[in-house]
């Protein structure tokens, strides 16, 4: 079996070390084969401009202070933690996700479907849908808003991913539910770690929406977080499950796509 | 204004005529635009063989009886009816469905993803998803099981499609909650006609889910039905709303998308 879990926590905005100590703080004791934090868990959602967001960003090779953190908090935990963070690029900043374990960052994913006013501070993701591996797993990343898009699931799934791992910063209503779609339609684990609370910008509050959870490949719910409030938990998955696509005896999900009928 | 609705029935094996006379009962008095009918709904559902269905199939051009009452009916609605049914086509049956109005098929969709035991009697639908309109509506075909693929209603939407007419027999309970993201994902109206009541072949029965509804392009319902018993509903829209992909002042859902990073 593989324990997956969430952290679902509230980022502070200009203040990585706060948010290190947060999750320290929240893993104390906790022992997983895969852990997933929000998005932006360095350093917190709203900024005026990248010039304004770039003093808390970090690259994606682990030199920062965050991914440093994150490998040392992943020899803690025993296992590979992905989390969202600010990243900071060659010509500019991605909105990431890294896969850190005790030897350091195994992958990094930039968002490829930037949200509202995302568009001014990061540039659009380059990296694409890709899969790694962690004790026999499969693993695939993507943040928040790709869930609206059904593409981001679906290639992730066609590369092989069991499991979805999704830091989100969500404000909309939607995603809990679609997700359960997600994980259905592709026969996949999901675990959506959202952040709760609210920043505000030029007067403008935004609320996130907590709930985050674990589903199983036929979108039930394992285990789910409160909309407010700090939260971890974990549950035991076995990820080859996911390998199997077949529904019935004559039905399986990926053999009986027809790819020649799709736009 | 547009009025789209849906015709809840049960279908019966075997007897064209009663499907006809049900139908023709339950859509006394009824004016819409848009209708839509379960799949199958000349035929049933069950029957052991090709051959055993073939009696009950009839063509795609509306020579047969069962589009020539829908054409008589739909000179009654007032508008175009969309029901599924057993076609016989030049090489064997399709499970299919076909949207009619006062002056004949407008067009015919043979079932993409065949389900189960379906594989059976069926050839695989070679037309592939497109748009037909109507009174200035945008409106494309799926049937029943097309649901669990998001590339099908991802395709209808992408070639124009403002309404999903789909004719279903469900038999799995998760597509009711999966056609609200499969409305919310492509901004699209959605009307899934399902059958209720139970089959049996060879002593093994089949209990069909019935609670057809109407989701608006936000996957909210716009009238639902029980899952058993007969039930029309309308609901007056604007198709136009669909045309509408922008969900905030930066995020287009269609312009957004980033097909070179997708499977």
């Amino acid at each position: 079996m593989f324990t997956v879990g969430f952290v679902q926590f509230r980022p502070v905005r200009r203040d990585v070390a706060a948010n290190v100590a947060a999750v320290e703080r929240l893993l104390a004791g906790v022992r997983a084969d895969l852990l997933v934090l929000p998005e932006l868990a360095n350093s917190g959602y709203l900024y005026a401009a990248p010039a304004d967001l770039a003093p808390y960003a970090e690259p994606g090779d682990g030199s920062g202070p965050f991914l440093a953190a994150l490998r040392r908090l992943a020899g803690q935990t025993g296992g590979v933690i992905v989390a969202g963070f600010a990243e900071r690029g060659g010509e500019g900043l991605y909105n990431s996700a890294a896969a850190v374990d005790a030897g350091g960052v195994l992958q990094v994913y930039r968002k490829t479907h930037l949200f509202a006013d995302e568009k001014l501070l990061f540039l659009p993701g380059d990296t694409g849908f890709r899969t790694f591996e962690h004790r026999g797993a499969a693993i695939g990343m993507m943040v928040c808003f790709d869930w609206h898009f059904p593409e981001a699931a679906r290639t992730l799934a066609l590369a092989g991913s069991q499991i979805i791992a999704h830091p989100s910063n969500l404000v909309m209503p939607y995603c809990q539910t679609a997700m359960v779609t997600r994980s259905l339609e592709n026969r996949v684990f999901s675990i959506t770690c959202n952040r709760y609370g609210t920043e505000e910008l030029d007067g403008n509050p935004l609320t996130f929406t907590g709930a985050s959870q674990i589903l199983d490949t036929l979108g039930r719910r394992l285990a789910q977080a409160p909309v407010e409030g700090d939260y971890v938990a974990t549950a035991k998955i076995d990820p080859a499950l996911a390998d199997n696509k077949r529904i019935n005896a004559r039905n399986d999900l990926f053999a009986d796509r027809r790819p020649e009928l799709y736009a």
